[in-house]
């Protein structure tokens, strides 16, 4: 058995999140595939059993058993001893990257993506309402990135791994990333790292679509 | 001039969750009134000088100025030396709450609030979205309060003051909290606390409604 056991399917930015993480740091860890898309997630005893936010993923190490991938993310900086914040400002910046994250960017962009990919929905007004905000959320970041390498500190880091969790997805998000020069370049810095992987070479579970 | 300066407005909940902080820890505080709904966190300057993200809170603390109020929250549990996690696994707890919080709940329930208080649209298939989601989340803090005075540790945290952010306009929200017993009572046992105030008795913004 692994040190690190992730509960995960191949569709989740948000596993991936973690999912790249242990990949880069070349942690000793196995992905253990939920059926999310057949609603193991919504199960009466998944929720009091695993987690009551109903989400994935879930990470167990040892007798821990953790939830939302930002938690995940500084749990293991702190235990893998790579990727955190090395002074208190640092620490700070990237949570309030980490928040952004959360509250914005994959929430916009991940709900936009499932409407489009997985719910299959024609454009309406809920996807236009959500491609704006997206886009909204994506020019901050873009803003940001201006003339750094890195999210925070110049070198990569949970806050890194935490953002990027749903953008090698592109075509599945449907938004035109062009604009988006910044963010285009740090992708490709984050991709060129050897032991780098797409999501869906990373994570289990056969999607119908392989980017 | 104050210990503590926080950029805000009377209808910012985020904001809110780190005035309600400071009041109940008697810090020495005070607010200084910024004009949101002029425009003001649209202002390219205001992005670059103050916060790219474009939000509300800041806070000023010495030569500190941070964004982000789960940051503060967490910059302010540590200073203060009051409302933080006694544990690693508490702080952990913590996180995870305010981290569902700013992904879920309060990002369905502000903007649930937001395009029906203050851009004022008829019910339409955003809003709809919006609140079954809004709904969803309710049902996971009300289904987790259940047997529990506050959302962590059975003491308040700075995950209640996230987490409660929002509530306090039920009617400008427009859902249904019947339903949600536990979270009424634990609504009701912050309301009782002797200091506890109300975000338009506790923020300056001359609000059109009064709760």
């Amino acid at each position: 058995m692994s040190e690190f056991t992730l509960h995960c399917f191949a569709q989740s930015g948000n596993a991936y999140k973690v999912a790249l993480m242990l990949e880069l740091a070349k942690a000793d860890w196995e992905p253990k595939w939920v059926d999310f898309f057949g609603g193991v997630s919504r199960d009466p005893e998944f929720r009091k059993n695993e987690n009551v936010m109903g989400e994935l993923p879930i990470l167990e190490h040892g007798d821990l058993h953790l939830v939302q991938s930002g938690v995940i993310l500084d749990y293991l900086a702190e235990v893998l001893g790579l990727y955190g914040g090395q002074t208190a400002e640092e620490r700070r910046e990237i949570w309030r990257w980490i928040l952004f994250d959360n509250h914005k960017l994959t929430s916009y962009t991940a709900t936009l993506r499932f409407q489009r990919t997985f719910v299959g929905v024609p454009e309406n007004d809920v996807t236009a309402f959500f491609e704006k905000r997206a886009i909204a959320a994506h020019q901050v970041l873009d803003q940001h990135l201006e003339g750094k390498s890195f999210v925070v500190g110049d070198r990569l880091t949970i806050a890194d791994f935490s953002l990027c969790g749903y953008l090698f997805w592109p075509e599945e998000i449907g938004i035109d990333f062009a604009p988006f020069a910044n963010t285009r370049a740090w992708l490709e810095r984050i991709k060129s790292i050897p032991s780098w992987k797409h999501p869906y070479d990373l994570m289990p579970g056969h999607p119908l679509v392989k980017a």
